[in-house]
């Protein structure tokens, strides 16, 4: 086997279909960003589309805009735009709000889908939002109890029994970046009687998805990642449309009502995917999500995908010829088939070995106790930004430049 | 009595200590803006500050922006800021999330307070979002039960039995402009052994509050009405401190948790008002709030309600001088300790009576089935403009232009 070096990634640079779309972003000068699957980098159209929600919508339409500039309807045109990123239609998918409150919401829905059955199933390992909010959820009631999968999710099948209502699974791993066969676990859940709710945050706008293929009940998923909508842009919330007609939510604002502005006493829940709005959306910050869509309009996610897949495979294989002895273990699955768009290493000092790649230009992120993490976000990242990662890993490992660094702290990434 | 003329109204302008904070403002040409407290205008700083989040803050800065730019603890900083207009200090107030949402936060904790009794008391004529979220609210836990007083509220006390855990009022009706007593009620609530949540959207900014004077439990209240903090700007929840350590919320998300970056399986709520965050705050939102903010901190509240009251009070005046024989009538208290900054008007065809006055560049907007609702925002109108209002007024009724607009259409105002 030939030894990968400079060249070579020069070269699979200029082969890459996706190469120019680089330049629809923002990135700063001697930066290489691999925290992309945490806050997306910025589109240069959005400092524009901003500016026109700001100065033409709000200072001069005023209130008139929540008619003319289609402010009202934002969650629902912005979902339909979104929907083709999850193998969804017209009228399946509301953006707003929260990850968190969508996940309330889908969760509520399918406990109330299910109402002779008690238990939420998920994971240790999940992202803890979403088990904090099933907590509340749950304890709300009084009448349900969340159940935790161990975090390698081995005993998963064997807690899935008939008394759970719903199964909230996240599809990629944030930790170990782990992608889960969505097919086979819905499948799974169905047969034994439970609804499924995917946590698509660490997947949309990096690996291809099929919700109606895979016969997907709830799914749920920020824009801020992948998707590179800003930061807490609004979050999405995906109903398969032979329930939409039965779901009833929790959070049943005014906006989720059949006629929001016949101003009756009694909640009426709208058709369809609206009764998953919840009230007046936060426009300014559907604008970089838009023109964000407008990037992905152009693409084909299996063309993303391959990318994706094509640099974390080459990452992973120069880790393993330029830092081999230095205490690295990759934590992230070795099957491409099985693992999204981020690798995770494991190395006893993880923060500073992340501390000191800052001080060379190269962002990764840090999880307690020992994880460093690299998102490698196919839309404007270069084969030649994972080698300068790996060669800087090697000279802050090689060179022991992570001991200056200053013991782990909290630190603040989402 | 002299007869109220133009001029008249000019040497009010003339006299406003408040005038020139019309300046900071866009406001569009040949409008007479009176739809303020459904959308306030926009400050002029706001561009400048939106465009620091985006091109500073997010496109440079990227996901280190999450310290460095403060992002983390917006929520918390601009609820400081917020906190001295509703009399409330330092660590009181969140903002963060729709209205609707920071309702069903407040209730929600009010409940777990109370878990002997199951009643939440609102009243039929509260803006229906409240009533929709309390059902929601209420019918998930199957243990509690939703009781509405008259639209008049003159039933109040006599629902308010031991049963009651909660009282939810909006401070000023959004429909008849009616300032309630806030610390009459709230004593009557607290004698009673419940806890009251006021719902402040239609008077924050415009009326002087007391949440501590007035011994209040809890408050809720957006901020793109009389605070011009933009469609869709995050809401606000007050928590009184000495209730703070006891209070649980059911949206228990990781931002509100005591180490949100232990990332730990079980939630342990922050100490404080922080317990009253969900997750990631929607960041673009709030920086038009801080352009607004920075206003509001050059200026006392008593002298905004002054002037409040003065153009509240020269409009009745110029109603019942110019328009009388027209089939108008005053919903709105005539006593201004009892009205908050709008007053709203009755006229069979309030439908048409709004477009009509629109061709004439005066904006109010309409209310099912026959309210026309006209907003005076202290900080950028002039009595000049209330002057202008009722000649248009006069105008479109002397002369029947109502005639000559559509029917009623349900039309979207927040």
């Amino acid at each position: 086997m030939t030894s990968l070096d400079l060249a070579y990634c020069q070269d699979l640079d200029r082969q890459d279909p996706l190469a120019a779309i680089r330049d629809a972003f923002v990135l700063p000068e001697g930066v290489t960003y691999l925290v992309g699957n945490s806050l997306g980098a910025m589109p240069k159209t959005v400092l524009a589309r901003v500016d026109q929600v700001v100065q033409n919508e709000w200072a001069q339409g005023l209130v008139g805009s929540w008619n003319t500039a289609g402010w009202f309807d934002k969650p629902l045109t912005v979902g339909d735009r979104l929907a083709p990123l999850i193998g969804a239609g017209d009228g399946q998918v509301a953006v707003g709000d929260p990850t968190s409150v969508n996940l309330y919401k889908a969760v509520g829905a399918a406990l109330k889908l299910r109402e002779d059955r008690t238990v939420v199933l998920s994971e240790a390992g999940s992202f803890p939002t979403d088990l904090y909010m099933l907590q509340g959820l749950t304890e709300w009631t009084g009448r349900h109890q969340l159940r935790l999968a161990a975090a390698d999710r081995s005993d998963l099948l064997e807690l899935l029994t008939p008394d759970v209502a719903a199964v909230v699974l996240s599809h990629v791993d944030y930790r170990t970046g782990e992608l889960l066969d969505m097919r086979e676990i819905t499948a799974k859940v169905h047969e034994a009687g439970a609804l499924v709710v995917w946590d698509l945050c660490h997947s949309v706008g990096a690996v291809e998805i099929d919700l109606p293929g895979c016969d997907v009940d709830f799914a749920i998923g920020c824009t801020y990642k992948y998707l590179n909508g800003g930061p807490g842009s609004p979050a999405f919330v995906y109903v398969a449309p032979r329930l939409q007609e039965q779901a009833r939510q929790p959070l049943s604002g005014w906006h989720g009502h059949a006629t929001p502005f016949a101003f009756t006493t009694d909640y009426e829940p709208a058709e369809g995917i609206s009764r998953f709005r919840i009230s007046t959306p936060a426009i300014l910050s559907y604008a970089p999500l838009e023109a964000s869509l407008d990037l992905f309009a152009t693409l084909r996610m299996a063309e993303v995908r391959r990318k994706s897949r094509a640099l974390t495979e080459l990452f992973i294989a120069l880790i393993d010829q330029e830092c081999s002895g230095f205490d690295l273990e990759i934590v992230s699955p070795r099957d491409a088939d099985r693992r999204g768009s981020q690798v995770s290493l494991r190395h006893p000092h993880a923060y500073q070995v992340v501390r000191a790649l800052m001080e060379r230009g190269v962002h990764g992120d840090f999880r307690a106790p020992d994880v460093l993490r690299l998102g490698f976000v196919p839309l404007y990242l270069r084969f030649t930004d994972v080698w300068r990662c790996v060669a800087a890993l090697r000279q802050v490992l090689a060179d022991g430049e992570w001991q200056a660094q200053p013991e782990p702290q909290l630190t603040v990434v989402t």
